[in-house]
């Protein structure tokens, strides 16, 4: 409860930094009778794994998760779940020279004011290794989400520094390493990461994500909206600084006539809502974007102070990823099949003898794309 | 704790709906010893209230706010803050049409669904006159902030529709109904908005807000980030479908290089950051800007179905805000109040005996706009 | 959530002061669809309510509660409850005597310790007029349980001072204002309690509890079980200082053979568990039992300090229950239905697909009284 | 958030079964800059470990605990502490005789018709070896409370089925498996406990805990007292169905006269309180008793049904403890210093700038033993 922990029902509390002995999660809540292994997880740890490409950090982390508890014969027993990631690749580098230096752009800084101690060793608890366990956990979910309700949940690529990009074929989505849906753009992705590798540099990027087949009436007024929820798991992702819902900030150059989502028997006409009105699930997709800010770790030399104020020159080696939002994707969907599931749980909890059979609005969506 | 509470430490509760007799907060957790009266918080509420120009909504509500308990003698006591409101003008006018109706773009379908019953008169629940207990609520966070720490917080409109505005003047912002900061454009918005409101259509619009003079150290790993908090709070404003900190959607172009806020002895060069890394406050300026969808309440008839799912057509009469987005300044700001005091004390609970004394990093901001 | 509030998934948040103009209370996550009017609600007020015999507080309250939301055309909606209640006998008495005085056995030390504060007038927060609102939010949780599953919650006095009490009739128990179960004993207390009030003293209690047609399954391991939120709900409940589940302390002397609820394919043959096992319901009777100090506003004199640690000698004058363990019934029945409710909603949560049918053994409790 | 987790701003959230690979806790909110190895836990854990004595259950597990996170360099550094603690001796036994039946006295019937499934090896959740992470997590609270505040906490034996105990020699408690106070006592213990053992039956048992050196202030109105929340915590414990603050159970039977406890400029005359008013502490020992059931792992034939409701004699095998009441002493310990910490920081939070200084009664308490 006290910052490391998200959701209400369905509860994800993560430990662990990155150069520890290892990481870890305990999920509870999750309703008995799934079937789980860790097979079932693996498939998204790997998705998110460093190493996997030359356009992502070299890190050589297997992800390999260990279920501790929770699954009895292959199954849930809606006791918790305790998950545990060892760590294999935490060099033992010196890390005298970082040791009482604030990075730009580093959580360095804002942990040393705060806490007044500092695991400095990769970043500590500050490392996006940290996100191993929330895939790992939002594997949960997904799979509840998946068999009990036939819930989808799937992120992609929309821009890498200067390349917008569409989504052409979910298809293609996982076939490469960027999780782009625009095949024929994969060269120009590969050429400009591989100027940006030589250059030192980093680049910002943005995904998008998406649930579809999710019922209506999830999330909860007024501050527990479906929206909110998203937006509060969305940012708590490393390096997010902005999240859109459907229309997002084009909402805000709209008109009415134009952003209003008009209904008709066969279903909504549009979705500028991004499936959710009023902070509540339409049945129509839940859309989600997110921006992500350019790594900090870079080889360029930048300004900075240390812990006694002084000026220094700040230049970070080590392994990095020069575009840390190429690896987002499974983040992105696994925080919001989190945030999902608390809501159905919620929801049931609420409203389970609310009888309100087929929704009225059929669910199909307005086109197959976002 | 059931969606309708925000916050941990310092928290807020409410309750009431457009059109019934009164909607209330319960604000828990505010510090002992903070002088405290009616007046203070009426500011903000008349700042938010409708009816004070021809471009809001035209209902009458005085919006008085009456104290019922947690202060004495003028002064928090540290037990629960009862806020009250009493509406004064719900018309008791005929609801009967839009009684069995789904307004597009509304919630009308969504609470339908989850609750299986619904309080159609003015939206209920789902209205944003729920708001005005925020903005209520946001005042006794602000005065603490302030009064004890010296933290200012404002907001200002960025863009109505098709019209962006900079922030020339702090000063002026309250002078006009439309918190705008570049007075020289205040015509044009007028003339905006006269023509919208004779077409009939209502417009999108977007705000920042930023804070001043928080002290370094504020927000928790992981998931209870700074930014991520506020993310959530700012989303659960009514129409609110995007959330940005500092550099926000522009981050996912930029380089390293360019995003990364250089350090020196004097203090940081930019805030790319919007005043936050790794979560946790810098000292440096907070800064967030909210998207703003157009209200879907508009004269112009669209296509909709009714609860038997059979199609209708929609036509929203009643008074109402052709942009909701020039009152949520206020509204903003009240949210951001009540993060950052929520996060104070937390920080304060469990990391009181951190000696850290003056920050290392000087907290003068880059500039003095944001 | 800081402290003013109970339950998770129905959730009671409370606030008001003893000779403040109101007390109020906001119930969020009830279920919607219940038929609700203020009138389901007084008949335990009144029962709870000072000034109805000789033998309690002579204060006069009419404790008339008013809906201010979440209710709509007579029922229920999902939306928060708005609870208020107007103090009218707030006497405006002369407490300079008091205001720099601890009375012994009051929360005035520790209140002032905490808070550098304090509210004197007729004991501030720390009143018990605060459980008028318990009793109202528990009104609501015990009709959906009652409507809803069957479930009968009530309460009786076990002990009065000296007096130990059988229960052998449950239709006496509201016939006085002891809540009696045993009418002969009735000229007994009224003897004790008039030469108790003459002597100027007061007197402890003891109060059962219990919860018919609960259903099996209630309570989650490990922290948040159903024994220890009920603990921790009627501890909360002013002057108590012990809790019993089942045999309670008397479990402490028996045996394994005798403790053990043994079961036959007709039901359980005894209920030492008091309803659970592992902290979750048995479908047996839910039995809890709660001793209540004497109240500490005595006439008589006793010995205590100033605020600034001067000796004085304090007489607790105005008007007191000699015995506060005798409005405590209603009191501890509104807990366990909020406790109870509040489970039953996370139970659906978590498990509402799991098909567990008729119960397994048969929920026929081994006698009909506790 | 789901059941498993314990306490707001200094939480724990636990996982294991029995007979799984492992349990763990994650401890969150621990305040940075605590001295702190796995040596500083493992003295609580050898207390509470089985097989130190013949009057214990001979299970064979040396509970070495591993830390995982949250330390650096021999200091916590305020992110989240991982615990870990393999089971060594989970033996492969045929588990298939208990499968089907709902032993009596156990969670068997409740796990089952709540969650559908059931781990029944070795009570899987509801096995008391979870709490030897209670005490691991108790032991970091502990060793803050006490270098930092002075904080002392200490439990005891009170009663052993029909033998009542008094606490003469605090010096003896930890030099018997008993944790006895009155040394010439323990033959009797181990007399009664030997004959209980060929009998092949179990007892129940009480243990007293308090705590010394705690600050005034502590604890929350109006449901976050200090007392409820020890109520929930200790209540928590298995077989717990009793909890007593002070003078508990008796308070029913006193005057007013009798319970309060006076006051002079040297400190508070009595302790009946035991440590609380208004359910905030006194700067008083803070004194609180529990009753633990006899354990229903026994050998004698008892009755119940299997989970065909079909009648069958259990009798239960294995390697159990006839007094679990014995072990408990530790675990009570540890509730109270997480309950303890976790209401220091909330009251360092929302109050730091209450400047109390010296607490105006002294904390000396009436007498140096409970």
């Amino acid at each position: 409860m006290s910052g490391n922990t998200l959701g209400r029902l369905f509860s994800v509390t993560t430990f662990g930094e990155s150069h520890g002995p290892a990481l870890g999660a305990i999920v509870d809540g999750c309703p008995p009778g799934l079937a789980l292994s860790e097979q079932d997880l693996q498939g998204d740890l790997d998705r998110r794994r460093p190493g996997t490409s030359r356009h992502t950090s070299q890190r050589r982390e297997t992800d390999e998760v260990r279920i501790l508890s929770g699954v009895f014969e292959g199954k849930t027993t809606g006791a918790p779940i305790g998950l545990l990631i060892e760590n294999m690749d935490q060099r033992s580098r010196d890390y005298s020279k970082i040791a009482d230096v604030f990075r730009p752009g580093h959580a360095d800084y804002t942990y040393w004011q705060k806490f007044g101690i500092r695991d400095y060793r990769g970043g500590g608890r500050s490392s996006a290794r940290e996100t191993a366990l929330r895939v790992a956990a939002g594997g949960i979910a997904r799979k509840f989400l998946h068999e009990r309700l036939g819930v989808q949940i799937r992120g992609w690529l929309t821009q890498l520094g200067p390349i917008h990009l569409n989504l052409e074929d979910w298809g293609e989505v996982d076939n490469n390493p960027f999780f782009c849906g625009e095949p024929s753009r994969i060269p120009e992705l590969e050429a400009y990461m591989d100027a940006l590798r030589k250059e030192g540099d980093s680049v910002g990027a943005a995904v998008g994500v998406l649930a579809r087949g999710v019922p209506p009436g999830l999330g909860e007024p007024i501050f527990d909206r479906l929206d909110a929820d998203l937006a509060h798991a969305l940012m708590s992702i490393n390096a997010v600084k902005g999240v859109e819902i459907g229309a997002g900030f084009a909402s805000a150059g709209q008109k009415g006539t134009e952003h209003r989502d008009e209904i008709t028997p066969e279903g909504f006409l549009s979705n500028n809502a991004g499936g959710t009105l009023g902070g509540i699930s339409t049945g129509q997709d839940i859309v989600a974007k997110i921006a992500l800010k350019p790594t900090s770790s870079i080889r360029l030399p930048g300004q900075s102070v240390d812990i006694h104020g002084k000026a220094v020159e700040v230049v970070t080696t080590g392994r990095h990823d020069p575009c840390v939002g190429i690896r987002a994707t499974p983040i992105a969907e696994a925080m919001m099949a989190i945030v999902l599931l608390d809501h159905y749980l919620r929801h049931r909890g609420q409203n389970a003898d609310v009888n309100s059979g087929t929704p009225v609005i059929p669910a199909q969506p307005s086109s197959s794309n976002p």
